[in-house]
């Protein structure tokens, strides 16, 4: 039988705000990418997060973004190669610290927002990002959405780290695989979720805004935590997974990556 | 021949400011307190702070403080006990991640300004910030100035931590024995400094601001580095122990502590 | 027929984050206090709520606070006599802009959170408070808690303030008459804000949570937008004036206090 | 005799955190650009910038950025619309309470950084400033470095801004004559820049970093306070208009523009 892993954005609170039902969407999802303090997070936050995850036996990643907790993270900024591999190292360092405080293991790390968006393309910014991973812990593995020929996933995979493939159950993709990030995230309706995951299981690929199809080699689902309707959205996804008879289970260093079944 | 460990305060900047000279400060200290990016320090700060330190043979700890960098850590803030112990994670883990990529181990941790301060007489906020420590490793030892029967060296003890007192060169104290915190620091004459390390050297004391004597049990001495004049400082504070015979090492896990002669 | 105001505090939200349902919290006031970037609120937010507030016809105060995201604002900060004076200048400035550039006029100032608290009992604070906002436009009336004798609402009086009293109809009140300050807000049973209000209309008191009346001196009735269930509590609060026969409107610069009924 | 204004970026400081040395260039300026909060500057560095810059009879302008202290406000962000607008309100609304709380008139506003930089060549987000700067107030003259055929003076020439170009004494320029932003300031031989000026005033051009000579259509000279021996540039700035016979004055509305000599 084939396995799935799940993740989620989560931990994406600051402060009295709150983005996010972390404590529902907890309860469906394999592993967490948890937010740093930059883009999002506090230290309380993050706290109160990695222990949810402990008690609903979800992994815990870390999901550093750019400086910005006004943007959200999802503003791109040209930041300097040394910002950029600090920014990794004192991210993943704070978040790890409270993973292993929690008695856990730092299981993965995931680019977020602009960063990531940056990274798609940027081969000068994704060697230092690798760079800086690679330093904290050669094994971690980085999780990032599919294609993996953009250029952060090639990069990562030549210096040596395990990339993760991941397709979001809710969100497009424009022609070239790129994500379509939103500043602030609207409701979505389930069925476009179960749709996108019955194909990607099915087929391997998804279907870009313009109606092309594009090759997905991803071992994860993911689904945006600060969707308003998110947790119905990751009901649908499970439930359509069961359907196709996908086992869901955090994804595991040694493991194969998960084999979508094709239709040829 | 009896040792003691020379500290200080540095990677105090913060973007395009920067705040001492520690690139001199640090050939002339053992062990070095490094802003954490909440009260002082960014993490490109923090990534070149530790490089300084390993170059010149400087032991690295962690300097957490309040999330005031507008206020430099130097104004005290009624926070939760969530708070403090998550602060403490969050800064110490950034911080490790950034010591052990370079290769070296975490030193200490010493609180910074008016968490020092609060810490002087709060036990249950001592309560707090000890356990996290402890959390991260119960081995790291914990720098405060002295008198060691405030609040937070008393209760870390307690709890199992290594304390290591520590009196200033470059400070007044109260005559309770609680350092009298500055929010912007000005030049000092080297002098009193010396004069403040000979006294200690000689009796084990420090002058209070009304003249009492007070016992100080330091195993380190504490150079601030954003005094414009550190570098003056730290040379005649260098010179006097050079004078007394007594050796400048950084504090080791295993040595005893340091035991400045008394005149009895 | 009497006239009171009907305050709360809006535009609490923070670039993706939000606090508070304001579309509808605006159908139902008369006066809104906006935060200003410090505790809570950024440009963006400040403009679409000022933008709402004329949409609803609702008049603009300012509502500064502690220059502290992470902790709302609701922390009490040790700061200096430059920064709490240099602090509402920068607030109360840039919420001005706003208000002028919308074709509206700046109608009150009222502190936030912990500077309310500080201020109830800060003497110097309270001074150099009432002196920023003076300095800004000596006609702005002062929106603070009964009851009046304490520090602020005195001293803002003799220096040349005028002073308008509020009563909350959604938190508690200690024995000394000062509010209760929650670092995060709960729903309330709507009874309780009428209860509140009834009382205050019939004998211009509120019970202290010793069950103690205390007198309060007010001429507007405050809703906190951040409480989860605020529309039902204001709306019944709306409906208890109304049964009163107290007509609601905003404060006006040259109107008489409203003199809330009394029993004797 | 033909006059030029000669302005400086000041009130760069953040907390504890200074840069330049602002009380002596006030002395030798007739216009500060007083940075608002985002990139540089806090409340209290605005007072005292404002209160210095009254005592030496300096004229005082805005000089908003990008929200990102860390960066200076030197790197790039993808803004939106509604961000450039708001943050134009509210960090010129902010420093012009301070300007008129000392009994002053809000001279000019001028772009800092990585904002000018995008406002070289960005048509959208230029009408979005200028829109706003005009809603704050329409007889704002803006300052910006020449050549004004790039998109921002153009735009908000034709939006009814009276723009005043300005070159730079200390900086590169590119051969499209855009500023060379570096994120960090070295030192200057202030030969260089009595050389800049030399040029400028007898040809009305500077040299590109290719050689290649650029019309500039400058009523001010700027000299930027964070160059570390910035006295000295200044200095010998002031020197070189004096042996030209250039006086020094802020630029006034009414007043025509300085033509700088032609040779043809």
């Amino acid at each position: 039988m084939i396995e799935i892993d799940l993740n989620s954005d989560v931990g994406e609170g600051f402060g009295n705000y709150t983005i996010g039902n972390d404590e529902e969407v907890m309860k469906y999802i394999t592993t967490a990418n948890v937010a740093c303090g930059f883009h999002a997070g506090d230290p309380c936050v993050m706290r109160k997060t990695v222990g949810l995850a402990k008690a609903n036996g979800v992994v815990v990643g870390a999901h550093p973004g750019f400086p910005d907790l006004m943007g959200f993270g999802r503003r791109a900024m040209r930041i300097s190669d040394d910002d950029a591999w600090s920014y990794i190292i004192y991210q993943v360092g704070a978040l790890k610290a409270f993973v292993e405080v929690a008695g856990l293991t730092l299981h993965h790390v995931k680019p977020h927002g602009a960063l990531y968006s940056v990274l798609t393309t940027d081969e000068q910014l994704s060697r230092v990002v690798a760079d800086a991973i690679l330093k904290i812990d050669p094994g971690l593995p980085v999780y990032f959405p599919a294609p993996l020929s953009q250029a952060f996933p090639r990069i990562a995979k030549e210096m040596g780290l395990r990339v993760v493939g991941e397709v979001n159950a809710d969100t497009d993709y424009t022609p070239d695989g790129a994500v379509v990030v939103q500043r602030a995230k609207h409701a979505l309706d389930p069925e476009v979720a179960r749709k996108k995951v019955r194909k990607f299981i099915a087929e391997g690929t998804v279907t870009a805004i313009n109606g092309k199809d594009i090759r997905m080699e991803a071992e994860s689902i993911c689904i945006h935590g600060d969707t308003p309707n998110a947790i119905d959205v990751v009901k649908a996804v499970r439930d359509e997974l069961k359907k196709a008879k996908v086992a869901i289970a955090p994804f595991k260093r040694s493991s194969s990556p998960a084999k979508p079944k094709s239709k040829s």
